[in-house]
């Protein structure tokens, strides 16, 4: 179900480091609520429940469902064992379990987990007899609010008889681990939403102001790979990424005539205009939870590398190497877009305008890394 | 600490529906996770694990402290059993641990628990001894990243040695648990950062706008105190809240030669201004995780009770209650503030204002919602 997932279920789980052999459901318990606490997501976090449940009962495979609303779908997140094949397990992976399924309406009702032996006489299983699933077994995963959020299924692929020994291990497992799965999962939405609101603000900006179309997602998406490129990790990556959305967020109090100025703007004009930096700031301190590297790509993506650029005329190192970064994406996004006043430059032009500003302009390293990073389009379009 | 600690904390816990006498340290870990994971928030998570802290070992009082930047100490979150008095102590209640303490720097370095069983005779405890604190406990909650983001605490107003069945029991419960409030921890981060980059378009908004500052959360509050009178759920009051942040979001395209004309709007003018309403639908739909109430108040905020108002012409109850909570709100806010064109009415007259446009522009069970809730301010203005 994915690349990690091999078909020889049971042996897997001997490779997890379980206590030791006299190994009563509890333990497990505990074992497992502790992996997944330490987990980085979700899907890592039930990826060692899953491997118990394929270890420790007659389920040959076992897979972690998600719920989301987006495509109205149960999305695998991982899987353990041996999995269904052939064209329905292919619609299921790349669409998830339908929402329609009878099994999900089950769920939503369910008090705990639910076992069938023989897939092909029950109504609610309908579905998986076709996947060649015959036992099933499935613990619905719910939230805070009582919505189904998840749900994790094991299978065999013959008819069984679930025992009274792996309906208590099955019990102690996932009762736990899917109260734990809701909370994650309920992280995970809270970070997912609050990424898209700060996006929010870089589109509404967009909306506005006369940036080309997608520009925020474009410059965003481009210096995140160069970020990845100069080797910041996960956190530095999502500070970056904010500023990329906030940068121009100091645009908002620009009036119109300034900001939509069809030519070139009066030394005035340009002095209220570049005023959006120190704004930008402003507003941008407002919202507490934003790290120095935000608010430094905000405050700093008009420096220069030789100390010729503002607002605070920052020279080399002294310019936050998430401004650095940022502040080529921009001037690669502007040059190869068109706006009101300039046709869109080719790829090739453009990068040879930000070399020649290399060391001048832009942090030489930032350069390379963005010649490194388009390399493999280069070919196509110098 | 809070006003449902009680001063008898050894008998506290027995309260607590443990499985029975024959409770084991899992037993317990295993019991109080579920209970945490179930728990609405973070403090309320922890109280289970204070009461088992105090009811189990010599400890008689026991806190959960949660770091919060903004304030560089620890907050009291929850508390059981018997907390220190004294002007020491208050100051501890009111600023949290200040963020200096030894013992703060100790545990960011600390792999597990930290036993002190005099407090007196060692540098790391300074300070509690001024407390009363004579035996301690700290175990620390650190988050994904290592930051150490909490800490529980346990005392005992005499010396004591903890007991090898103490520790143990410490190490079972604190262990899972720690892991586990840093995951809420980071849920309620991550919630409120959401909250906030919500309420910071909010503030972008109003910094362009002629609307005078303070009006988002001026009017979100109001909206809140009007959907709690009115009986909205959580959910319900914060999708209303992210509303009334977002209900303008659609002005961000009005040019400003319209949004700050002086005088009265053309009907050409009129009707740009009103687009702002669809537009703002538009936006907002851009942000995926917004639920429909959210929507609702951006797009029924100018619908009038009667029918008379825009986009739609929507009347009554088709007007979706959260916008014609909001809508009140709006206007009562307008009112009572200062525009560039007009002076803030008072309380009284902005009241009978809207109450005579009760059933005509304003829902009347929201009209009297508003001279409810604000029936207190009302004899000091009116």
């Amino acid at each position: 179900m994915d690349a990690s997932a091999s078909p020889d279920g049971p042996q897997e789980a001997a490779a997890l480091p379980l206590p030791d052999s006299a190994v009563t459901p509890k333990d497990l318990a505990l074992h497992l609520t502790r992996l997944a606490l330490t987990a980085p997501d979700l899907g890592s976090a039930m990826t060692p429940v899953l491997d118990t449940l394929v270890g420790h009962t007659a389920a040959v495979g076992a897979g972690y469902f998600q719920w989301r609303e987006a495509t109205l779908a149960y999305h695998a997140r991982s899987a353990s064992g041996e999995m269904p094949e052939g064209p329905q397990m292919a619609a299921l992976l790349a669409h998830g379990l339908p929402g329609n399924m009878p099994l999900l309406r089950a769920l939503e009702r369910a008090e705990g987990v639910l076992y069938f032996e023989e897939t092909q006489d029950c109504e609610i299983a309908a579905g998986f007899p076709d996947l060649g699933v015959r036992a099933l077994l499935a613990a619905p995963v719910t939230s805070q609010s009582g919505e189904l959020v998840g749900a994790l299924l094991a299978h065999v692929f013959t008819p069984h008889v679930w025992t009274p020994a792996e309906r208590q291990l099955v019990g102690s497992v996932t009762g736990l681990l899917a109260l734990l799965a809701a909370r994650l999962d309920a992280e995970e939405r809270e970070r997912a939403a609050h990424e898209s609101a700060l996006r929010a603000i870089g589109l509404c900006l967009e909306a506005r102001d006369a940036e080309t179309q997608g520009h925020t997602d474009r410059v965003t998406d481009l210096a995140v790979r160069l970020g990845e490129h100069l080797g910041l990790n996960d956190t530095g990556l999502r500070t970056l990424r904010w500023g990329a959305y906030l940068h121009d967020i100091g645009k908002i109090g620009i009036p119109d005539d300034i900001l939509h100025h069809p030519g070139g703007l009066s030394a005035e004009m340009r002095g209220r205009m570049q005023e959006h930096v120190g704004d930008g700031v402003r507003l941008a301190t407002q919202l507490s939870f934003l790290p120095q590297a935000t608010l430094d790509v905000i405050g700093a993506h008009h420096e220069w590398w030789d100390g010729r650029g503002y607002p605070a005329g920052l020279k080399g190192e002294e310019i936050a190497l998430p401004a650095r970064i940022f502040s080529v994406c921009d001037v690669f996004d502007a040059l190869t877009n068109a706006r009101p006043y300039k046709a869109a430059w080719s790829m090739g032009a453009t990068l040879e305008y930000i070399q020649d500003l290399s060391g001048q302009q832009f942090d030489p390293q930032v350069v390379e890394a963005l010649l490194a990073v388009l390399g493999d389009e280069l070919p196509a379009v110098m």
